[in-house]
């Protein structure tokens, strides 16, 4: 019995966790438990227990009694993201050793050809698909300095920042062709083994996002 | 009726978290569920509550039907912090604005007051103070950068590694007057406005505790 409410909960999690990230329910809406439960034939509580748990992660937020809705992306969190993303993201490739081994240039040569094809596509629509690449990318990035715990902080303040992402691509269409170029070129500088050039084109990449972000939200 | 189970939990968690933290449960060692409610006088569910939300924070590991064991201090999980706060705290100090506020000078007037007391007393085992003391000065350090989730990430990050410091100041006793002595030249350099040599001696305080924290695990 036990377990059943347990993955009742789990898959309620999973349902809003996705919605939010994918802006089904956009910044500032409010969340029905009771449609949720219809929607996925349940009782309400797996849903408000799913909903406390995505509050301690700040997915949520819960006014009891009056409502349960989804955080506005505020200009002081995408500044936020972003510097921590230029801390993190920035110190850790200047760390890696070089040359790189062939494995990791095996994989990043998989990135590139997956960007590569983002660069000439317009308007397929492949937000979710590009957005997983992108998260999952950067955070193979930081991950090859290979300190777990950091690399677990990096995939959730990403993950985290997804619905923003979403909503800037949605909004500035192009940001998927120039990210993907934007992505390529990081790569083939550490290709070459040139630490430097991939540390400051991963900066300018970063920044170039902010400015994108910033257009959205005003 | 809720509200006195949520207490009780919350209770059971500091509770067991400080025990954690200040070492009475030892890296390692096993945790009885039926003790810890014998010595808060309450039922066995508050404490099971408490520690599955401990779990997830990484305090505590449990092994269904078999033990809760507090997690031992491995050398990768030494390593990685100290890399994390390298990378993190030492960045920080380096984008702060020169020159401080008064009120930032103010603030660090007082902890420079709080360290040089510490530097002359010996065996006083002060220690749980020490601590809390040396953690709110780094993280104060960090708040200046005024990023609000990365503060919150490096207190978080400080305060779970609590425990391998309280190991490293009882085996290593000088290291309360050592890291004083370093905390207070830090300061120094800031009250002079000299950021880059407040990085650097900050650096070289970190690989310092660094080196302690090896001595105790050999």
């Amino acid at each position: 019995m036990k377990n059943i409410q347990k993955k009742l909960k789990e898959m309620a999690y999973k349902y809003i966790k996705e919605k939010i990230i994918f802006c089904e329910l956009v910044p500032g809406s409010v969340i029905q438990e009771n449609e949720i439960a219809n929607e996925l034939s349940i009782s309400r509580t797996p849903v408000r227990e799913a909903l406390l748990e995505l509050e301690k992660e700040g997915y949520v937020n819960i006014v009891p009694r009056q409502a349960t809705t989804v955080p506005k992306v505020s200009l002081k969190d995408i500044n936020e993201i972003i510097q921590i993303r230029n801390i993190i993201e920035v110190q850790c490739l200047k760390l890696i050793e070089t040359p790189l081994a062939e494995e990791i240039k095996e994989k990043l040569r998989e990135f590139k050809t997956i960007f590569q094809n983002y660069i000439n596509i317009n308007k397929e629509n492949n937000y979710k698909e590009f957005l997983q690449n992108d998260l999952e990318f950067h955070v193979y990035l930081v991950s090859l300095l290979g300190n777990s715990q950091l690399t677990n902080f990096c995939r959730e303040l990403l993950y985290k920042s997804l619905r923003f992402w979403y909503l800037m691509i949605v909004g500035v269409e192009r940001r998927i062709s120039e990210s993907s170029t934007e992505h390529v070129k990081i790569i083939d500088f550490l290709l070459e083994n040139n630490i430097d050039k991939a540390a400051k084109a991963l900066e300018e990449h970063i920044l170039v996002s902010k400015e994108s972000m910033l257009i959205i939200n005003e």
